[in-house]
């Protein structure tokens, strides 16, 4: 029956093309998205800082200026930046980060380091830079924020 | 008192057979579980990558894949996967993951670039795959969708 | 106008001064903080091991440990330890962690293994150390506990 193969084969061009725009529409609209809306009035992260590679620990204070401009959340983000295991080199009193660090602490970003680590390592808090906190852990503090709705951000 | 040795004895093994019985039986209640159940109609999760290394943007692609076909979530997951800092470079026209990203936007992940990376490292949009969004910032996406409920996973 | 110079000199030395003592007081402030407060009834982590590097598996069993014993958490956080990709192997049969992983799944930790990882690298459920759990696959596992209020880490 020639007639009912035409029909199927017309069918079968139908679907592709079809599928195709779909296809299409989809890429297009994915294309076409502009981000999440800030919708709350309020927004909370807590970045861990456990590694001291001087590319993870510039990214992370690159990654918290970044939240903290971001023209959905500019004004209504607050940050904790918490260091623990290798992260801690970057609050340790000489070291390089002084001036940026201090930058974020006066834009009111926490910044927090775990106790563990620094009975572990056997540092001293006079070893950190004058204006750091100390929390009892660094896991402790992200279980704690992530329960109160913040969140958790590994640079 | 020969009796009242005898029976802190009696106590002392029984109070050990009993710990290693309860032992046993944390580890075989740890075997036999299954899994979180997913009793919600829907679930969604961004992922982040901010890394240039082949293995992870395939390990990232690859999470992705496994958590659309978790048998728990299949129909019901949305996820966004937001690429910044060196994960940037899984966007780039012209690199090898072309078809796989391709093939996520069709399943309905949404594929998102950080803008501030482009702006960092003077990348163009017109240097993207052309069906890759553009958000105002990678860090700012994380943080309003895990306010909207979104899990952050990092591959 | 002589006057009016003065005056405006006056201002700005004064604002400096002002800027200069909200800068010390928002430091001071920093440095007085002493962690989130654990005001729930109970918390919930997922540690995501995804990586077969000593120093990471090590880094998780530690940084559980840190969790379960942080006093604010003591006694009140129920944890999970799902691994996948290169983090299976710290679950492999004949290795290095046997003590440290049963201590922490006698402590109640959740240890569970990925089901796709072992059937992408044809690993039998035997060759996995015999208290360890199987999940569908373990980006599943991360994005429902989050959905359930878990905190997501990884070390």
């Amino acid at each position: 029956m020639k007639k009912s193969r035409l029909i199927l084969l017309l069918l079968i061009l139908i679907t592709g093309v079809v599928d195709a725009q779909t296809a299409d529409h989809v890429l297009a609209k994915n294309r076409a998205f502009t981000g999440a809306k800030a919708t709350l009035k309020s927004y909370h992260a807590i970045y861990q800082l456990d590694n001291n590679d001087p590319k993870i620990i510039e990214k992370a204070i690159r990654n918290v200026n970044n939240a903290l401009t971001d023209p959905r959340l500019a004004g209504k983000v607050q940050i904790e930046l918490v260091a623990f295991s290798g992260g801690t080199d970057a609050y340790l009193n000489g070291g390089k980060y002084a001036d940026e660090l201090r930058a974020l602490a006066e834009k009111g970003v926490i910044l927090a380091q775990c106790n563990n680590t620094l009975k572990e390592r056997k540092i001293s808090r006079d070893q950190l830079y004058d204006f750091i906190a100390v929390v009892p852990s660094g896991n402790g503090e992200l279980i704690i924020r992530q329960a109160e709705g913040w969140a958790i951000i590994k640079p």
